[in-house]
């Protein structure tokens, strides 16, 4: 067999896989938005189906020839066939390692566990969840056992959301945004300025605000032509194919925030999956290089457009004709001061800007802590109690809005948790760097001609999928590493200009 | 291996091609509801994927290995097995017959075809079409040399639609009806009466006949856990399993007919889906028995119930909150009178109940030529113009309202459109049977007490799926055979009382 051959019958392998994964996708994305609850006892075994396939066709000894042949000459592939080789050989290695009985008692695991968490969550029981998140952290130990670590045993976890960063990293950019945000929240608690957030919880009809967030959709460059905006719990962002990037959001008619950020923050990871260049789709190039890069664009959205005083002073007009009673005696100003409210808060998200990144350092903390063996499961409420404590000066009054409230760990997620304000540094740097091209960022804004920061981002970040590994994004885009002190900076000036606070030197 | 073991795997093999089905009845559902135009390149892909595996697994040497081992101990199988061990033969012995090649080219050039025939539609041009149906018409005669035939090459084709009918089957109880019709369409043509049809072609707002839908669909048993009612340009039913049984329909702001009549007839095959016995999911035995046993659900509902003179006096009080201007001046009687105009007219959709028959009996009388070598493709319009003046009295303009308004040939589908008729006959037929058990059918309709319509039709149809053939089915519901007068007389009754004819004796 040529090398031509292997590498063809290779490819049609991968479009195989990503075939049964679009079809996945879309099985989710109909459960989510409406399918009938009869639905749901066969479409799981479909599910079943479709991802054992999946599994399978990773993991076959097909793929390990594949794997084993393309090496071998690896020198005469082109880039393209050799970053698709390494992205299924890590695939490869990290499954194989995993004997096939233990990874299907963890398929099983994962999925029991989530339904315990729901039920524990609403009855607020931690006691409920608890054997279960024990095994699912002892699996999870036992699993970085066979894959290694190097360093810390968490890095390996970090590694698979966000490649190439660590505990040392983290401990590191937490530390100091950590540093930085504290005396912010402490400043603006002892403020005179409060503002008045009263035309927030009014009625604003779901309707109406599906049609504001249609607007705004069409705005930032959202094609409507390769994709659609739906109605679920909990909003999200879908990519089943670059022509076909779907979103949801949430409507709450007594506080219209939820649905128009929502929709904002996940027109940012949309973009992003629809602006991947085409050539990758039906590789398993075709999507974000990671969690963390693909939060940095939906943050980008959310507070550096969506947040930016000149898109509401070019927006509120329009608000005021969709919900006219809310919105009557509203300025811009008062406008921005209260939806920027900062104040500790018990659940994540509905955090705002600035006290968000606490919340999740609380999880990091927490988790690499387990996996170090620092703490065991059975601490964990009081853990997690005396760290909102300290972080946040708040305490939760029960499980189901402390340690419960997030579904991540229910399904096995540890170490994804960072990647969000990871995502927030990045949106921070991407600004930044994005401003030395286009210094007149504010007037675009204000013109609603978003294109140019748009095609920036398709141009340094979108096109390439996972061709580039996600700190190579970053540092080819901004000409550094990770670097924490533009989120700083951002949110010290941000915040010191609406709770009138000393400026930070 | 013991025989319990080859059975399991057997069956484990048939439950991953019922997997791969639902995946594709998702996915097409999709694209017709609302799918991105973008999404269609890539999903075509994910198509061309699971179809081409639903294929292999059925045409597979496991599956000839199933077929072989389990044929070897027949008399020791449970009768389901038997029932889906012959199912997938019959499937297996058509597919293998093909040469593979052949089956290749065939699908591209069905999908190339159907392309070629909206084009060709739209611009009303025979001549671009006829090239791909002749190549079709010419597949497929040879497909039936491979297939072989009893009687008539047409027979086989009949086979694949509705199992047990032939053309001598066919000839006679079309005979029978046409001999029927044409005295009543004349009859029509010289009465005095003539309907007031005004009110119908009034604004009647979309959102409106989708909430008289809903509550329509509710009173006749659809089960909206198992369900959904959502808008496409072709209305149709779609059965991923028996608890997601989702239906569509359309809406005309300036003819209510289309959205009504067409979800009351969707809900009748939808019915029949989620009512399928649940023990047959994930089998091959999971769905309707055939075309015209499907057909004759969606027309019992549509016919029998939703044009009942009971159902109108009923609901029309409720048609006149949801439009109150349109219908206030509109009696019980008047109503009636107008939706059951019947006129001859071109477009088999649109036609109405009593010239519907005759639409198809043009079409069964083309494709019998067709395959018994009377016709060839190039006489077609010719054929099919002198038939319509000879049977409805109308000559097409052009061919776009002619010989290429419909899309079965463009996709292959010879020997379908009887089902239409047969499935009308099977409805007359099942109502009188149904007048046996439940004499105050009528008196349900007044009540809208529909459940045990529904029932009887669910015990002695729905739940076998596909265990039992259509002609057995009929069989045991009916006491007897295919039977045309049950229809014959339902058509006479009710367009003589319409129309103010002589009654026939």
């Amino acid at each position: 067999m040529t090398l031509e051959t292997v590498k063809n019958d290779f490819i049609s392998h991968l479009n195989k896989i990503s075939a049964y994964q679009e079809a996945l996708g879309l099985i989710f994305w109909d459960l989510r938005t409406g399918a009938p609850k009869k639905a749901i006892e066969q479409r799981s075994e479909v599910i079943g189906t479709l991802s054992s396939e999946v599994f399978n066709l990773s993991t076959s000894d097909q793929m390990e020839n594949y794997i084993k042949q393309l090496n071998e000459h690896k020198s005469e592939l082109d880039e393209l066939t050799v970053k698709m080789l390494e992205e299924c050989e890590k695939e490869f290695n990290r499954n194989r390692k995993i004997p096939e009985d233990e990874f299907k008692k963890y398929v099983v695991l994962k999925s029991k566990a989530e339904s315990v968490w729901e039920e524990a969550r609403e009855q607020s029981d931690f006691a409920m969840f608890e054997p279960y998140l024990k095994e699912l952290v002892d699996t999870t130990r036992r699993f970085v056992g066979y894959w290694g670590y190097e360093g810390n045993p968490y890095n390996t976890l970090l590694d698979m959301f966000e490649p190439g960063v660590t505990v040392e990293v983290l401990d590191e950019v937490f530390g100091k945004v950590r540093e930085a945000i504290v005396p912010l929240v402490k400043g603006i608690e002892q403020s005179a300025v409060k503002p008045d957030t009263s035309f927030i919880y009014q009625q604003f009809s779901k309707d109406a605000q599906r049609e504001f967030s249609l607007h705004v959709l069409k705005e930032l460059g959202y094609d409507f032509d390769a994709g659609r905006l739906d109605e679920t719990v909990h909003p999200f962002a879908t990519g089943l194919n670059t022509g076909d990037v779907r979103i949801t959001t949430r409507y709450d008619e007594l506080d219209f925030r939820g649905a128009i950020f929502g929709t904002i923050h996940e027109c940012g990871h949309a973009l992003y999956e629809q602006n991947i260049d085409p050539a990758l789709t039906g590789t398993p190039l075709s999507g974000g290089t990671s969690m963390g890069i693909h939060e940095s664009q939906s943050l980008f959205m959310e507070n550096f457009v969506g947040r930016h005083p000149e898109f509401w002073k070019r927006h509120l007009p329009s608000l005021k004709k969709f919900s006219p009673e809310q919105f009557k005696d509203v300025s811009v100003e008062s406008f921005l001061s209260g939806i920027n409210e900062s104040k500790p808060s018990l659940i994540r998200v509905d955090a705002d800007e600035l006290t968000y990144t606490l919340h999740i350092m609380i999880r990091y903390e927490i988790e690499k802590g387990l996996f170090n063996g620092e703490y065991e499961v059975s601490e964990l409420p009081d853990v997690w109690n005396r760290k909102y404590k300290e972080y946040l000066g708040v305490v939760p009054s029960n499980d189901a809005e402390g340690i419960l409230q997030d579904v991540h760990w229910s399904g096995g997620s540890f170490g994804y948790f960072p990647s969000y304000a990871l995502g927030y540094m990045h949106a921070a740097q991407f600004k930044n760097a994005m401003l030395k091209d286009i210094p007149d960022f504010d007037q675009h804004i204000a013109d609603g001609d978003i294109a140019p920061i748009k095609n920036w981002m398709t141009e340094k970040v979108h096109r390439f999928g996972k061709t580039k590994k996600p700190l190579d994004i970053l540092h080819e885009a901004t000409g550094e590493g990770l670097n924490a002190e533009y989120l700083i900076k951002y949110l010290q000036d941000k915040y010191a200009a609406l709770y009138d606070l000393e400026p930070v030197k």
